[in-house]
Formats: structure tokens, C-alpha cells, sequence
């Protein structure tokens, strides 16, 4: 009898009251952009610690000039045998507003009824808190069915994922002798469909930016002033207006430079996907793509980088209409990167585009969250291939290898600092909804999720024993 | 012994009480733009029903579509001589935010010392209750001395000017008779220094405009979407920053279309004004005057339409970074007008200039406050030169005639409705902040605007005895 059969029936017993554990989870609400939420997104932290020695784990949060880091660690069978492994998640959400579409209160996870039968509604509820919980149930049963785990484990649990993880790369440098590990496992991405399992092979990085453009010492009157003087949200947009061309290419200096091509047996694959257009743009109720020109969908979101403004605001945005001109406006945009870009170089772009076009009488202010590099995971490693084995086990058919267009910072990091390779292996659905009302996750989904992560597990452990 | 001198000696005895009944009505925040703070219109326009009753006049609130509109009458002394006079005014006030940049409460007046002696802090010191007050007091010591006007007075005293005065055109004319008179007087605008008296002839009008973007049906994540889809923020932007030339022209269709150059004497007299630029500028702690190019100051505000964007919002505006695409962005701005611009014509523009640039997927929403014309005063009338006497008996020098950039909507609506010139005597400085924190009103000022009103009726009655 294999590791993983009894391991599976466990799962399957205990399904219900994992989902009331997910549910738990998702009452906290681990807001970390916010500081209003602070001691609640510690409480989710806390939480996790909590689940995690439970079983085992010797587990504690550790404060970080930001939100606290989790890091456990399970010495597994004590045998020595096995790989080390390292799994990567964050216990941190985004805020939930606009709060009127939701409709239900987002922290209150609701378990209602959808194509894919049952599915968990709430902020969350998939990024990341669902596909955490089922890396973190299918160690529970393990050790439920086995008494311990197959090998040596450590949890690197963050609760800044939704800030750009401002303090992980400080933390893993002065922790690095007990982070590494051999590979790194994360679960914050989608599968293809419900039914075909994915490993995400390229992520793109990410650069935000805060940008305030200052003019007159206060606001004034725009029949007094107006036409005569700088008027900092005229002026701004006009910058703003300016960032992407007519072939809805970014204008940054350098921005492209260090931009390679899909290589085009990768373009070839990704044609073979079956990808629709068409049903991409539905879900966000749109029917017609945007963007450089020239590319497929897949080809932007997963290859090129962008430019997307994420807030603007300035002057009088109440009921009715104030003639004022504004003392001064701002807006916030974040940056996706592919391979070879470094934020660094990026950041300096941004930052001479926009001083060579300050207006006279203005000044500009900036902050960042810092930034992370894109990440490209090799296709050929052992740990890859085993981690494929281990989906075909429960989805009984070959992942494909994708790419996605959002960040998951720490993954850059990890790479850079502990030299180390990730498996992103995640289980969420292009129609989550996450960053916005109404997120979701299938209860399927979940289930699949925890029962993949046993299999992987028992494919690697098999990997390392058919090495020796 | 002249009409005039015992009013003038009994403004002065009364000063003082005359400056607490301004500190009590600026105590009420009359914020029409604000629908929490309607009643509190209501009750600074009963306010001034109160104060206008004491002195003879039957007054009442008449209720409109918006705020109550105030009508007044005194018959004068009944022989059926002299004009019949109309004053118009203004008992609403502008929003007093930004809050955390004003020294004491808006609506907590404060007495305070300035270059000039004493002033009063508050939102609407100037605009419009110190001035409005300065018309009721120079009518209260009238009648204190005399027993009675000395001609036949109507006051309309509106509660939505700081809006675009919405109800005033069907009110104008649904109570057309009622109105009529042979003059209007509005102390609405400036003097041109606080020694050298002014009549403004010439007054922008404005087109208030908010419009909205609508693109994708909720919030997107940036990192799945981002580079692929319409996002609102991004395409608003690239078209607001289109709305003026390389030139500081804006580019409406037929923005210009019906705009006459001022003419060169207008000019020369323009330029004969000592007008500084630099300290104008640095008023509003600016160095560099902007705008449309190779044209001063002065023509730039007095005789030049404009578009300044009033506020901007969309997306996510909080602390820290969010990586979401909004669904919808907007903006609000305004243009002001001169002198031969259809504001339903420019309107038109405006939506053409946009619906032009409607991204694919996008849906443009505009809402907006209807608009007003520019409004010039003929130079020669007979009323003119009474007010041109009138105030050179109170400043001792004579008047200059100035144009101004802000707008009055109700005086194009009462040339439009009832045919009637206005006279634009003001008394409020450049320096006096209205619509911003900190608002103020020269106590100096305040005195001049009763006495020279005082002297004004007293010159125009004369003017009709001599003509008679």
C-alpha cells in the first residue's frame, strides 16, 4: 500500500471540518495595506501558528519592521532521509472595498452553491488563505495517517504578500542558514481549468509607485487663478496621459531594454492551450483586448511588461462642484515585469520620465513599495517532474506549464537570496474574483489543492529515495 | 447737510455691532454643494429674512427645486420717486476642506490682526456674507436715520451661487414682474487695491462638467488583467491630458469659435494698471505664470476661456499599495467663459471632444451643472457713473474698470431673463482666499463696502432727481 492512499481517505473524512477551519481563517480580516488592521492581520498570523503546532511544527511569529513572519519547522521522520522542503505562503489580504458590491459582508465566508458544485465566498478565500490551508491540511493528515511527516519541512508564512512584501528580503538575508532547503513550494496561482492542473513556470514581477505632484501653496479659486497658473491635476493627468503610446507600448526610459521575446516553441505552446480570448475578457465583462499591439492576450499578461494606474485622486471629489484648483494631486501605479527587468533600473526610468516633464512651479513627490524582479522556474528539474507525477496521481491527466501576470514577490526573493528554484503549484480559477468583490474559491478546488500537495509530497520523497 | 453724512456717521457709531451680526452668520455653514448641511442653508437664509425684516422690508424664503431663494421688498419712502433698485447676493457658501490647513474652525469667525488692521477668519467672510452684510448694513443706518429708503429696494438673495446657481434661471423667470427693476447691484467681486475702488465690467461665465469612465463590470487584479484590458484610470488620464494644446489652448471643438480679442484700448488700459504679476503669483506661492501662450495675466483671466479640472478620483486611494484595475474613474472640471460663448454650445464641444476619444469597451457619463454666460457691463451707463461718484466720495480717488475671472452666474441670468445691467461693486482683496482655508475679510473692507453702498444709493437718487 502506497504513502498516499490512506493519506487521501483521510482527507476525504476530514474535508468538512477542514473547510470549517478555512472559514475560521477567513473571519480575520488580515488587512495588511491598512494600518487600522494591524492587530488583526497579527491575529491571522497567529492563527496559522496555532494550526501548524498543532501538528507537530515547532512555530512562532516573528516581528519584522512591518507585519510579523511566520516560520515553522518539522524535523520529519528524524531519519535524516528525504529532501528538505521549503513552502512559501502569506496569511495577509487585500481590503475588500468597494464594500457595496460585495454581497455579503467579506470577512462573514459564505458557503454557497455554483456551477462547480459548493464553493467558499469571502475575502481570501483563495488568495491566499485557501490555497494556504490546503498545503497546511495535507500535512495535518499525513501526520494524522503516518504519525509524522516524510521529511524535513519548514513554512515561511508572510503577512505582507499584499503590500509587495516590503520586509521579506531583509528577513530571508538575516535568516538564511535556517530557510534553505532544497526547493521551495508555493500555492498562489491558478490551475488551467477546474479539471487540468498547471505549474506556473514564469511569474512577473511588480514596481509600485506613489507619485504627488505639488503646485500652488494652496487651493484656489479657479475663476481667480484659472488659465494663469499650474494646475497640478491638469498637469498630472497630462504626464499620466503620456505613459504609454499609440502602440499602447510604456514610454519609461529603458523600460523594454531588457525585454527578451517568448521563444517560439513557448509562443507554440501556449497557442496550443485552447486559450479563449473572448471568454478572458468576458469575465471582466469587456470585449476587446487592449494593449501593445501586435500580441496575443497570453502574450501580455504573461510575457510583457506594463503599466497600470491603480488609484488617482486631488482636489474636490465630493456632491456637486468646487472651483478650485487643487494645491496638488496624486496617483498610484504599479509596474508588471518580465524576466531581465530590474526594478531598480525601472524605478530610475519612472522617475526621470516624470522629472522631465515637471511643469514650471511643480514638484514631485514619490514613494514605492520597493519592487521584485519577475522569476522564471526551469523546466527540466527533478522537483518539477515530480511535482507534475503528483498532479497526474489526483487530476488523472499532465499539467500543462504556464505563465501569470501577476507577482508573487517573495518568489523573486527567494530566489535571489537563498538561491533557490520554486514550484508554483496553485489551485485558484481565472473567475476567483480575487482583488475584488465577491472573491471565491471551489470547495473542489480546495480539495484537489490539499490532495495534490499529499501526492507531491509522496512523489518528491519517492524522487529522493530512488536517487539514493 | 447731505443725505448721505448722518448715514455715514451712523455706520460709524454701529460698526462694531455690524461686525458681530457677520460673525453670527458666518457662525452658520450655509455649504450648498453639501446635502448634509441643507438645513443649515435653510437657516442662514432665514437669517437674513430676519435682518432684512428689522429694517422694513417684507422678506421671505421661497422655495425652489434646491435651496430657498430669498425675496425682499421696501417700498421706499412711497412718493414714487426715485429708480427702483434690485440687489442680488449670495447666502451659501464653498466647502470648507481641505479642514486640516485652517488655523481655527471655518465657521468659527475669528477677529484676528493683518497688515491692514483687523480682518475676519471664516469660510464666506468675503464671499458672499461680508459683502452681502455690507449691503444690509449701509440700508439698516439708512433707514435708522432717515426713517426709510429713499427709493424703491428689492433684494434676491440665493442660496446656490456657490453651485452654479441651478434654480435661478427658472425662478428668474417664473417671478419675472415681481423682479423687475431698473438696476441691479451685485457686491460680489473686488476693488483693486484696499485704496483704489473698482467696477467690474467684465465677468467670466463657467461650465461645470463631472464625467465618469466606465470599463470593465468590477475591479480587476492588475497582475491577471493588467496590459490586456481597458483600464479606466489609464484611458481617463490619456484624455484629460489631451484638453490643452502644446500652445495652453484648449481643444474643445469650437471652444474658441465665438471668443472676440479684447480691444487695444482695452488693452493699453489693461496695462496702464500697474498690475504685477510676479505678485500675483506669489500669492498663491507660484513663480511662473502658465496658460495660453504670448498672452499676460490680466487678458489670460479677464478675456480668455479656460479649463481647469476641479477634482479627480478612482480606484484605491488608501494607505499603502493595492494592485487593482478600477472599474470606472472620474473627474470633475470647469471652463470658464467670455463674453460671446454659448455655454450649451461649449457643452456640446466638450462631449464631442470626448466621446471622440471613447476607448474600446469604455462608456462615457457626464453630469453637469448647466452653465452660465460671460457677462460685460456697458461702460457708459448713467447707473455707472452714479457708482463711479458714489465710491469716489468714500475712497476719494475714482474707480478703475476691471475685468475678473471668476463667475456671478446669477448676473448673466438677470441680463438674459430681466434685461438689466448689473453694477459689480465689490470690496474683497486678491489676497482674501475665498474658496480656500482661511478665507478673510478686511474689516476695512467691510466698512468701505457699507459706506460706499450708502454713498452709491445716494448718487443714484440724485441722479434721478437731476435728470427729473
Amino acid at each position: 500500500m502506497s504513502l498516499l492512499d490512506p493519506v487521501l481517505a483521510r482527507l476525504d473524512v476530514d474535508f468538512p471540518a477542514a473547510v470549517g477551519r478555512l472559514e475560521e481563517l477567513l473571519r480575520i480580516p488580515s488587512i495588511s495595506t491598512d494600518p487600522a488592521f494591524k492587530a488583526e492581520t497579527r491575529r491571522a498570523g497567529q492563527w496559522v501558528v496555532d494550526q501548524l503546532v498543532a501538528i507537530g511544527f515547532e512555530a512562532s511569529l516573528r516581528d519584522t519592521p512591518g507585519h510579523p513572519m511566520l516560520v515553522a519547522h518539522h524535523p520529519g521522520p528524524g531519519t535524516g532521509a528525504g529532501p528538505h522542503l521549503l513552502y512559501y505562503g502569506h496569511y495577509d489580504v487585500q481590503p475588500p472595498d468597494p464594500l457595496d458590491l460585495w454581497r455579503a459582508r467579506p470577512f462573514e465566508p459564505q458557503i454557497v452553491d455554483g456551477p462547480h458544485g459548493k464553493r467558499v465566498v469571502a475575502r481570501g478565500a483563495v488568495d491566499n488563505k485557501g490555497q494556504l490551508m490546503a498545503i497546511v491540511e495535507a500535512l495535518r493528515a499525513w501526520v494524522a495517517v503516518h504519525g509524522t511527516l516524510p521529511c524535513q519541512i519548514t513554512m515561511l508564512i508572510e503577512g505582507e504578500e499584499e503590500t509587495g512584501s516590503p520586509s521579506f528580503a531583509g528577513f530571508v538575508r538575516a535568516n538564511r542558514d535556517e530557510l534553505l532547503a532544497d526547493v521551495c513550494i508555493v500555492s498562489d496561482t491558478n490551475s488551467w481549468t477546474i479539471d487540468q492542473p498547471a505549474i506556473t513556470t514564469m511569474l512577473r514581477g511588480i514596481v509600485s509607485v506613489e507619485v504627488t505632484l505639488h503646485g500652488p501653496s494652496h487651493d484656489l479659486h479657479s475663476g481667480m487663478y484659472g488659465g494663469a497658473v499650474l494646475n497640478p491635476i491638469n498637469a498630472l493627468t497630462r504626464v499620466l496621459g503620456q505613459i504609454h503610446d499609440d502602440q499602447g507600448r510604456v514610454r519609461f526610459p529603458a523600460f523594454y531594454d531588457d525585454v527578451r521575446e517568448p521563444h517560439p516553441d513557448e509562443l507554440a505552446a501556449w497557442n496550443r492551450l485552447g486559450f479563449s480570448e473572448q471568454e478572458f475578457l468576458a469575465g471582466a465583462g469587456l470585449k476587446t483586448p487592449t494593449g501593445e499591439a501586435g500580441r496575443s492576450v497570453l502574450e501580455r499578461i504573461w510575457s510583457r511588461p506594463t503599466c497600470d494606474l491603480n488609484g488617482i485622486w486631488g482636489g474636490y471629489t465630493g456632491a456637486g462642484f468646487k472651483t478650485v484648483i487643487a494645491s496638488h494631486a496624486s496617483a498610484k501605479f504599479s509596474c508588471r515585469l518580465v524576466a531581465g527587468q530590474d526594478p531598480k533600473k525601472i524605478l530610475a526610468g519612472i522617475r526621470a520620465f516624470f522629472e522631465a516633464r515637471t511643469p514650471a512651479d511643480g514638484r514631485w513627490a514619490f514613494e514605492t513599495s520597493g519592487g521584485s524582479p519577475a522569476v522564471r522556474v526551469p523546466a527540466e528539474s527533478a522537483f518539477l517532474g515530480a511535482a507534475r507525477r503528483g498532479l497526474a496521481d489526483i487530476y488523472g491527466r499532465d499539467a500543462v506549464l504556464i505563465g501569470c501576470g501577476g507577482a508573487v514577490p517573495a518568489v523573486g526573493m527567494i530566489q535571489q537570496y537563498l538561491g533557490m528554484d520554486s514550484l508554483l503549484v496553485g489551485f485558484g480559477l481565472e473567475d476567483d474574483l480575487i482583488h475584488s468583490p465577491n472573491e471565491k474559491f471551489e470547495l473542489r478546488c480546495y480539495e484537489n489543492g490539499m490532495k495534490s500537495h499529499a501526492a507531491i509530497l509522496a512523489r518528491i520523497v519517492e524522487l529522493n529515495t530512488t536517487s539514493k
